[in-house]
């Protein structure tokens, strides 16, 4: 994988599986998503030919969803000389992804009787509408004359992967999630519309296909494909090309999905191939201009960064505010295509300072999940609204193993954390009118009912949660959880305040709507006061839990290979008993909140914490990375930042492949580089740095919003610059 | 539901549901099962006409069994005048169980034209030949002539209930289980064969069927079913009787099922109703011989303990090490069919006094499945053997919430508390040198493993785990799994020193297989001997568990309406917040434990646990009604005692129906009466009681094995007298 400014190159021969090299090559444009397979090279199972569409989920079972693996777009099928492509030997494959514009590419020889057809395949999804996508074949007959045939088509016959979510149990079960498919063959090329067996969740595909050379043409139509079919003779020399425009739509988009998906193809029909990437080009230009971090100094950093931020930006549905970014994004089906606090902690600060539109995009989402997070807390016998642990097109909760989706209660706390972080970058006050304020109230709410009055102490203890350390058993009082509970009550306070003063009617209905006591929120101010948090006072150490200090010791070095994450070869219930994190805990509430910490405090947790992590979890890497850079330990955060940075492209974990692009990982990247390196923070909505930057990177120059205001930061170890611009 | 000595009778109409009645009168002969239906009503679906066989699982996702409802034997349908009798009205309906034989008799009128016919229907399981089933259907036509019509057969068009285990979504799937089902005709009635569809499991069922009287025969075979037809002409004051001798093997017999039903078949020929039922008669004398408890003074409680023993028996597959007994025995497909602790804890002791070979199939079963504890431990990265909290025809974990199935790890010292109190009340050393000291050594090696030494104290914890409370969170030190684990390494350490002294070969050859080291035994005292265990000294009072002093006091009369257990209105992850218990935990231990405890310690814990229990579980009653008995506290103690005699007879926990019988509370049930009531234990060897026999019980007179003798026992108010017989 040779990594350019702007481009992600390989040959596809350096030892790298095909199920990586696909995941790295995904493509997404908000709206749908699709893995970076060849299109003429036929899945070993449909089921990794997959195509999401953001929130576009079915059950599975009573209550639990997965995100559906939509029909097969990109179906094509090449023959030269009667040969299927597939049998045939390839050479000098290359395969490229142009980040300017996230167009895939690939290209090789087939050598044929005394010359060779060459074949290049170009793939994009539109960002300028986001319904449609386009790939064109090109065929080039080198000394010798070829037949060459080529079919496109839509193909229905599709499954979703088996889920790996249990910790208890296999599972091998490829499920069927459409019932009925309809295909049918138009003028232009097909159409397609299938429909889910539960819920009858539709979805309308069309294509327009046709070649600019000489061409028979003929339709195809199976079961649940359709298909054109080009049969092109080539003389030597001779080339031709083969266009095929698609277009996507689903129940999501409103009632008609045939007729959208069919204004949509005339969209592509009549711009082409050419037209549409010209326009995609300009879109993805103005997206840029926002979100792109240009560094001097190291050519494979650059390219690197870039690939984190543009798969962070496919991921994004900005301006849906009914779907979130999962946990591997719209690259895998992985974890049901689920929501985490990987969204709100991890990716929603980088859109928050370089795209409001899609920050505000994600805690929406999280706002029409609030009624059901009052309905889960309810069913959790508790007041307020309690976020899940997991959520799909729906609040309620997707885990299904207890300690998780039961106990992992900081994800409440988190969505709360991301509206403070949120608002504080974009002034964002009319979001916190229409939304913010609730859910900061419900949630707050929510924390007064989860603690545990204890008299003697006049302490309040949170029992039986798991934290960020997913290896810390059940346990009581983690850190984390408790101070981001308690950060969580002061905001809702200070949400309450805010409002009321500033928009005192919104609040009056809100108060009535809520039915917010008098005193409640000094309630919630008394509580986040009286948290009982552990403090080793010898030692001058934040305590991670109840039950850390009880631990076994581990021996890491002896046990942890390589990157290889522990809970591959040792038990969650033997782990749990180690004195060894899965990931930050304590750290990561430092990182989020550092005004709260001294250097001294931060120094200490770093010296008694980093040594015990064993970064199994692709959300550590990267926070490490930023701590370290504030801390002024270069190497460390060097180190650090390049696993977080190159966590999918160097596949750090062995599982890019088998689970996709790592989304959090995409998000702490980014942290690492802004809050880290650049030191970036704001200082009475102005924005401010104090950078460490390591001694590879000459100068580092971005764009950001803060408080409605657009400024250029320009960094260099000689100097600092911000300019509102 | 009218309680008898012997019999237990209704009419069913004293506002009982059908479910409930059907649970009630479930029959078994520990080799099969069969829910107390009205063979010729249908059920509402179904799955609601179950025939268990013991151990008979198969699987339904990976690793996940479900005990196979069996292809329906009691198949019948019943016309009058060509109408379905359940079209008809039924008059002076009244249904009996005959507990000296475990006969079901059900009985009833139909007004026909100036008349009616009176039907009357008996079933039972053989005891005499446990492959065997006999049915007789009587018909008296009364005042007018009646064509009366019925078809009886076997039916393989069955299915599995859903299964309600996930606390965090509802199932109401009706699986089909069996794949292939051939149905016959043969000259006698008719044949059947089954095969499940995953692991091709079968089941061979056949049938005889017979009239009296004057009738038409047809042979019925449609699809999955085959039956024979009878048509009867019954004049004014004429009766006839239809017999149905039916019998079962399976794949669990051998290798062919179906000659092995066709040989049983022949036995139920040779005897017919009559000769079957007087064979099964002589064999319940015998076994009443060994398990009655005659009581004199109050028939109802008589009547009600004859049933609970009954229903015990009914569902031990004595002679069978491949199988223990479910939750619900063999009377409903609850929580899987699975085993628990209840079998080793609750029920086992009535079988070690009583009928010890039945004892000792339910701890073979324990070593059968020793194989797979090791590879369970393996998998939880652990030493020596794991037993699992829910297991079924392999030692597997068939629980699928990991707060139970990860943490209830008491179950592994309850097993080996099993095997320490059938071995002192058998004097059974073989047992021990062929099975029991390798279970010993096994689960002891385990608890080496799970514990966590902590310097500082010089003690060992047990972190991360759930006790019998089960509404106690996930916690550490709890008390009743500390001190079980102690005394399993206690017992396997004295089973070392008693295998190496009594047989030495056989030690030689255990501690190479095993490898035991040199110095392991002491260092399983050690650990024993530094166990945490948490203890006010102030208070004099054994504490729960680290947690359980946090929790939040709650009024449990303002919550709890009647004995409708807590967590039907609060869902789990508030209860174990709240300063309840589900079922006792400290006093548990102090149950099974009595000469650890002076009676004041016990007394103490009584009074601060006793108020905060809720009775949620049906293991509660019995054993506070023992240890209240033990304590003189004859009022509650009589209370405890019904609410476990009459658990399922009086539908206490308002889930008999829809769960079926609840075995463990039958053994407490038991406890109850002879270790506490009748305060039974031994010294040296020898049965001793000292009585706590409440006033309304004149006199208990019952058998017991100790130690290879026999023994009578009769206690009266007067006097205590101990024969060996």
């Amino acid at each position: 994988m040779r990594i350019l400014p702007w481009v992600i190159e390989t040959d596809g021969d350096a030892g790298e599986g095909r199920e990586f090299r696909e995941s790295i090559f995904s493509l997404g444009n908000g709206y749908m998503g699709t893995r970076g397979f060849r299109p003429e090279q036929p899945g070993e199972h449909m089921a990794w030919r997959s195509t999401f569409i953001a929130g576009f989920f079915e059950y599975i079972r009573p209550g639990i969803t997965d995100m559906v693996n939509q029909p097969d777009f990109s179906s094509a099928e090449l023959r030269l000389n009667g040969a299927p492509v597939t049998e045939l030997e390839l050479r000098g494959r290359r395969q490229r992804l142009h980040m300017d514009c996230a167009l895939a590419e690939w290209e090789y020889s087939v050598p044929m009787g005394g010359g060779a057809v060459h074949v290049r395949v170009e793939k994009f999804l539109s960002m300028a509408n986001r319904h449609t996508a386009a790939m064109r074949f090109t065929l080039r007959a080198e000394g010798a004359a070829a037949d060459c045939s080529l079919s496109l088509g839509l193909d229905g016959a599709v499954r979703n992967l088996p889920i790996a979510d249990n910790q208890m149990q296999e599972n091998t079960e490829f499920a069927r999630i459409w019932g009925e498919v309809r295909a049918e063959a138009t003028a232009a090329g097909g159409r397609l519309h299938a429909s889910t067996s539960v819920s009858s969740r539709a979805t309308a595909m069309a294509f327009a296909a046709r070649c600019t050379g000489e061409a028979e043409r003929s339709d195809e139509l199976r079961g649940e494909y359709v298909g054109s079919r080009f049969d092109i003779h080539l003389r030597p020399g001779e080339s031709a090309a083969v266009e095929k425009l698609v277009s996507v739509a689903c129940f999501r988009d409103g009632a008609e999905p045939d007729a959208l998906a069919g204004e949509a193809l005339d969209y592509a029909r009549q711009r082409g191939f050419e037209g549409m990437l010209e326009d995609t080009r300009r879109a993805w230009a103005g997206i840029w201009r926002d979100v792109d971090i240009e560094l001097t100094g190291c050519d494979e950093w650059q390219g690197a960064l870039r690939y984190n931020i543009l798969q962070l930006v496919q991921s994004a549905p900005e301006g849906d505010g009914r779907a979130s970014i999962g946990a591997r994004g719209l690259t895998h089906g992985r974890y049901k295509g689920c929501y985490f606090w990987d969204a709100d902690i991890f990716m929603l600060p980088m859109f928050a300072c370089m795209r409001p539109r899609a920050a505000r995009s994600l805690l929406e989402y999280r706002y029409n999940t609030l009624g059901d997070a009052v309905e889960s807390a309810r069913r959790f016998s508790a007041k307020g609204a309690r976020y899940s642990w997991m959520s799909a097109d729906t609040g309620f909760e997707q885990c299904e193993t207890w300690d998780t989706g039961c106990c992992e209660v900081h994800i409440t706390a988190d969505v709360a954390y991301a509206i403070g972080a949120y608002c504080a970058q974009t002034g964002d006050v009319e979001f916190l009118r229409d939304c913010g304020c609730e859910m900061l109230v419900q949630t707050a709410r929510y924390w007064t009912d989860r603690f545990s009055y204890c008299p003697e102490e006049d302490r309040y203890h949170l029992l039986f949660v798991k934290g960020p350390d997913e290896y810390c058993g059940v346990t009581s009082d983690d850190f984390y959880s408790v101070r981001m509970a308690a950060h969580n009550l002061r905001l809702a306070a200070e949400a309450v305040e805010l409002v009321k003063s500033r928009f005192p009617q919104s609040w009056e209905r809100l108060e009535a709507r809520l039915g917010v006591c008098p005193g409640e929120a000094e309630s919630w101010l008394e509580l986040a006061g009286k948290t009982a948090q552990l403090y080793d006072g010898e030692r001058g150490l934040w305590l991670q839990d109840a039950t850390f200090e009880y631990l076994e010791p581990l021996d890491i070095k002896a046990h942890k290979t390589g990157d290889v994450p522990l809970y591959r070869s040792i038990s969650f219930d033997r782990l749990q008993r180690y004195k060894v994190l899965k990931q930050p805990a304590v750290l990561m509430y430092m990182a989020l909140m550092p005004g709260e910490f001294s250097r001294d405090e931060l120094r200490r947790a770093w010296d008694y914490y980093e040594p015990k992590t064993l970064h199994d979890s692709t959300l550590s890497y990267g926070i490490h990375a930023l701590l370290a850079a504030r801390l002024g330990l270069e190497d460390r955060a060097v180190s650090y930042f390049e696993k977080s940075l190159f966590l999918d492209l160097r596949d750090v974990m062995s599982n890019t492949g088998s689970e996709g692009v790592h989304t959090a990982s995409l998000g702490a990247t980014w942290q690492a580089m802004v809050f880290g390196f650049c030191g970036l923070s704001q200082r009475g909505g102005r924005p401010v740095c104090e950078p460490n930057l390591p001694a590879r990177v000459d100068s580092v120059k971005f764009h950001l919003r803060c408080h409605g205001r657009r400024y250029r930061v320009e960094i260099s170890h000689e100097r600092v610059e911000i300019t509102e611009v």
